[in-house]
């Protein structure tokens, strides 16, 4: 439909009844203008902590389908109360919950996958002239049990309607006024991106961006549901993650950074064949995911070895090397916290030589040591020393001469 | 069912993670003794005045159907805590919302009334040995729009699901041991009752007992499910509320106190035909409920009239009342708020002559005016002045000798 459009509302946009009645005028702008409007929103603020924190007071291993029965309160609470607010200025809203709305989804609680939606009931409302206003994060199973869709499932909610209803845009508000070249807060003349593919945006979601789960990103590709990520405290426009095509040719889109991994390193692994996928499987076997790897040449028939896990897996990870290595014959295990990837993004790089070349000059410029590299087709990473974080983002940023005039 | 039970814990009883905690032992100490249990289940301490509160702040007067769509997540977040309990204890429990499990009622949002029941659902957890925990207080639509059932509605969930499901009994707990023949904060040595009927309790209910309300006793009632009220902090046996045959002989039941009444005296009525039915037709058409009506014997063709109305509604009667009296030229208006109605109730007073005289003796004999009286087939009820009401209950409370050995 030509005219509709759908607007997902994040938790920080409706944290307390002041945001919630600001949303709420905003909405109303839309369907002033002749829109018709579906709101999908998140639940109030960091309710969502607090309901797991209560659940973590009773029991410290909840089953997941009542994590999902306590959980689903936080987005019905937002739902009834933006439909008041919107009642108040005297327009017309009736909210949904997942389930309500028929947002059908598999069995796995507290990640479900979306398998339909049936938006029958919003169709019927949104022709009598309402504001439709839908639970994120929620939907039910076939039989009718609550589930949950994971982190960042508000976003997922909105595309997955978008999809079904063929609105014309997805909006996705929060508190960031869009896509930046760099964080803006470490780089003072990151530029606002004005478009950005789905590729590139699902590479920079994985690489640190914020603004969007990669999930959401991929059922949009999947789908073609244009998105525009923009922020509920401003009227300025966003970003547009859409398909390539529209795109200004560009060779890197932006520089991102992460915090979240360490390094596990294995002394004086002896250089014999089959050793990598014995540590590797073992690693895998426990559920803990491995990014990159770095094999130093081996002298002496022995070897360094360096991987990278989430910071949240390290004690785990740590234990499991620690026994493999005792049972290989190879030397200490030493753990790396203090870590840092910077990256850059652009589909543009797949066809320009040299971009690898520039970003390692950037860093060597400022002596930072590159500890370990991993490249993708639209991105290429560097894991640094932590404490060098910042300067790499903005002397990167500087190189391939990303920001905006100031 | 002969070893089903339905158990109905309130606000207070599960007001907190340590009180949940409790209240789960309780339940599967009743499932390790052969029980199948269906456990209903308020919301946590005063989370429903909170809501409401919160909806207050954005819109004073928020459309009733998102109230409910606010108000039923209070039940949802305890179904999914008290099932997160009982799993703590390694035994199984799921958790159902009042749509789940087919409670469906009309479309009187915020105090809806339930149509039927379709237990199908329970019936196939019951089958795999699992506890059942079903939210309170609310149901759905046909067209699966959420309901409220208003003050009280927990209660009437569970007796609907001890009659859907032939429940042996309806186990509805509080913070109190059961029913009394008089408040025990009041009386010191009021005595626990072991059994009372469905009339007197319904009638106690409605003179101030506020163990119970009154809509759930009239379906328990209407469908003979037996209830037992208790406390949800000792093990005793509380009360029984059900069919009289099972009864004691005994004339009075209990002495009950409710202080929200107001009285409004018109002074100087003419003592024409038609003018009571001007006034009561005035004030009933506003919405407000009289009940007592006492009319002076007329002296010179003047009289004086007076009524109660509950003390929420008196400015607005108080209003109506003045101008009505200035429109058929009586006399002053005056308002008194600060009355007490004390009421016997007792199913025996049917057939023994002389109750009256016994009541109205005990408050002469502490010298305590009556005011105005009514009588229904099984209480009586006089209106004093408030400052009397502890005396009165206490003389009354003697004289009909209820009272415990102490």
């Amino acid at each position: 439909m030509e005219k509709l459009i759908v607007q997902k509302y994040g938790g920080s946009s409706v944290a307390n009844p002041k945001r919630i009645l600001h949303v709420a005028k905003r909405v109303i702008g839309y369907k002033k203008k002749g829109y018709d409007v579906i709101v999908v929103v998140s639940a109030l603020g960091d309710t969502t902590d607090e309901l797991i924190e209560l659940a973590r007071k009773i029991n410290r291993e909840p089953p997941e389908r009542e994590m999902d029965m306590l959980l689903a309160t936080g987005e019905q609470v937002s739902i009834a109360l933006l439909a008041m607010a919107i009642h108040k200025y005297g327009f017309e809203a009736i909210s949904f919950t997942g389930p309500q709305v028929g947002i059908i989804t598999d069995r796995t609680h507290t990640k479900a996958k979306i398998i339909k939606v049936n938006a029958l009931r919003i169709r019927e409302e949104l022709r009598k002239g309402k504001i439709v206003i839908v639970a994120g994060f929620q939907g039910m199973t076939e039989d009718e049990d609550i589930t949950t869709l994971g982190r960042g499932g508000s976003d997922l909610t909105a595309v997955a309607l978008a999809k079904a209803l063929e609105a014309k845009y997805c909006e996705i508000y929060s508190d960031v006024e869009g896509i930046y070249t760099a964080d803006p807060r470490i780089v003072s003349d990151a530029k606002k991106i004005d478009y950005i593919s789905y590729d590139e945006m699902l590479e920079m979601a994985s690489l640190g961006a914020q603004v969007m789960q990669a999930r959401s990103i991929e059922v949009a590709k999947k789908f073609n549901v244009v998105i525009h990520a923009r922020s509920s405290f401003s009227k300025n426009r966003g970003t547009f993650i859409c398909e390539g095509g529209k795109m200004e040719e560009v060779v890197v889109r932006a520089v991102t950074l992460t915090k979240n991994e360490a390094k596990i390193t294995i002394c004086d692994v002896p250089d014999k064949p089959g050793l990598a996928s014995k540590i590797f499987g073992s690693i895998s076997q426990a559920g803990i995911n491995v990014d990159m790897i770095v094999q130093n040449t081996s002298r002496n028939r022995i070897t360094d070895i360096s991987f990278t896990v989430q910071k949240d897996d390290l004690n785990k990870a740590l234990k499991i090397t620690k026994e493999i290595s005792k049972e290989i014959g190879a030397g200490d295990v030493i753990a790396d916290p203090d870590i840092a990837r910077v990256s850059i993004v652009g589909v543009g790089m797949r066809s320009h030589p040299g971009v690898a070349a520039k970003m390692f000059s950037a860093l060597a410029e400022k002596n930072i040591n590159i500890e370990m590299i991993s490249t993708s087709d639209i991105s290429i990473s560097c894991i640094i020393k932590k404490k060098y974080a910042v300067l790499a983002v903005r002397a990167i940023h500087k190189k391939f001469e990303l920001g905006g005039k100031k």
